[in-house]
């Protein structure tokens, strides 16, 4: 159910942003804003539209919201690429965009993603009442900007540079920050584009994005760089702390499963509804991509 | 006038982006993003301010649009200043962002700083209707983005490594990319927050950035770097197509004259009300910083 609903949302979320890119048309950017918004898992766009269908939002709203944070995230991994941040030269299977392009355009892209995120958000199609559709620009500009995932980025920039390794309290707020608050951002915004109380979404993406990074720095250790699209084995190369090191490899592991099952139990209340929204909660702790 | 009220304006915005930037603390980025943020002519808040000022909108509403746009205008001068774009050392008087910090610093910097701009235009004090206020996200979000500002920053980049020089025709659209939209976008909001026809502003801003831009490249050949705080003739050096290639410093003087024409004309209607952007028209073209 939960495949083939995120196979679903990522088709939907495409033929979004290529609707919002085609008046771009032939322009310098295009293609590469087209290369670096294309292909990725799409969890963030699900958790939208699955948050928002549990609501009765139909996906021809949420969507607005699930292109809006897909192309935020697209922005925050070609700016992360960069050879001044992470380096890297493979992403989602492919050539970075500074590779492909060059470092200038791999900026631009970067900063027109962010524009047109916020500019999905002002679509008329995501909610008829605009002080929603200003509710959701405020609340992705605090869970994106120099207070969310950006500060979260900062922090990873500063701890590359820092003698003593993170604490496990220190990592676990910076990854709160860097990819917390987006996935966060994504499971309430069902909620808020119905008028619902987002408590309990806020609590199961809590525990979520926390084991999606814990399984991201255990697939960094023992993962397959053919199934995840990227370099693996660089942080620790690099002595960086992460859930592993502080953990081991077996407490890391327990740790993402005993979060899994509280990301379950704080949608209890919404019963056979949020199916898929669980399976997604165990998929991203079982996943080898 | 016009001077009285652009130091009046600048003190205003800088409260207000100090206001925005105050629950960041210590966060890693919050010293070089005030940093970033600080100073500058701030004639896009002056622009925003004193149209609004003419339609009867007051300082206290409008200051939010001032600070949202040199919050975006902060962002893209501290990206565009990066090694992989203009590698410029010096900026405002003062090293850059990345020549004081690092490259990373200065990419996240940029990014938060977008970020922000679109928060200030989310506040409540900027219009009690959230209607008008998104309709402010959405034509920044145009001006600014991959349609907009930053297409004419790749237009830019591009130019650099072209065989052939740039048109005048080409550089015109260029520079009304790069520098007219935002210019655009600051000289309406006071109309559109008014629910006036910023159809008069529309055609002042239009000769005011041309001619803004005529004159930035007369200062790089004709200019002295100590009062206009940036390097000069860098764009002569590189063998760049600029207005003063293309018609000569006497024939750019003239045509940067007559759109200061053409600009105070725009606002014939407006009567002794426009008298500080018609000065701001004339200052721009007699800057010397």
């Amino acid at each position: 159910m939960f495949q083939e609903r995120l196979a679903d949302v990522a088709g939907q979320v495409e033929a979004c942003l290529a609707e919002m890119l085609l008046p771009m048309g032939t322009a310098p950017l295009a293609k590469p804003m087209r290369y670096a918004s294309r292909g990725g898992k799409r969890l963030r766009a699900f958790l939208v539209m699955e948050s928002a269908a549990m609501h009765g939002v139909s996906d021809a709203a949420s969507v607005w919201a699930a292109a809006a944070v897909e192309a935020l995230h697209a922005y925050s991994l070609v700016h992360d690429d960069l050879p001044c941040m992470d380096d890297d030269d493979l992403r989602r299977g492919q050539p970075t965009v500074h590779v492909k392009w060059d470092e200038a355009t791999a900026v631009l892209v970067g900063d027109a993603l962010q524009t047109l995120a916020f500019e999905c958000l002002t679509r008329v199609d995501l909610h008829a009442d605009a002080q929603v559709r200003l509710a959701m620009v405020a609340s992705l500009a605090r869970a994106s900007g120099g207070r969310g995932m950006v500060l979260g980025q900062a922090q990873d920039v500063a701890a590359e540079t820092a003698t003593v390794p993170l604490t496990l309290e220190q990592i676990t707020e910076l990854q709160a920050l860097k990819t917390g608050a987006l996935i966060g951002w994504s499971a309430e915004a069902g909620a808020v584009l119905a008028g619902a109380d987002p408590e309990p979404l806020r609590r199961y993406a809590a525990a979520l994005g926390l084991a999606f990074q814990i399984t991201d720095d255990i697939l960094d250790v023992a993962g397959d760089a053919a199934k995840t699209g990227k370099r693996v084995g660089k942080d620790a190369d690099a002595g960086k702390a992460t859930f592993v090191s502080l953990l081991g490899l077996d407490g890391a592991r327990a740790r993402a499963n005993s979060l899994v099952e509280d990301a379950e139990t704080a949608l209890q209340a919404y019963g056979d509804r949020a199916t898929a929204l669980r399976e997604a909660a165990r998929f991203v702790i079982s996943r080898e991509m």
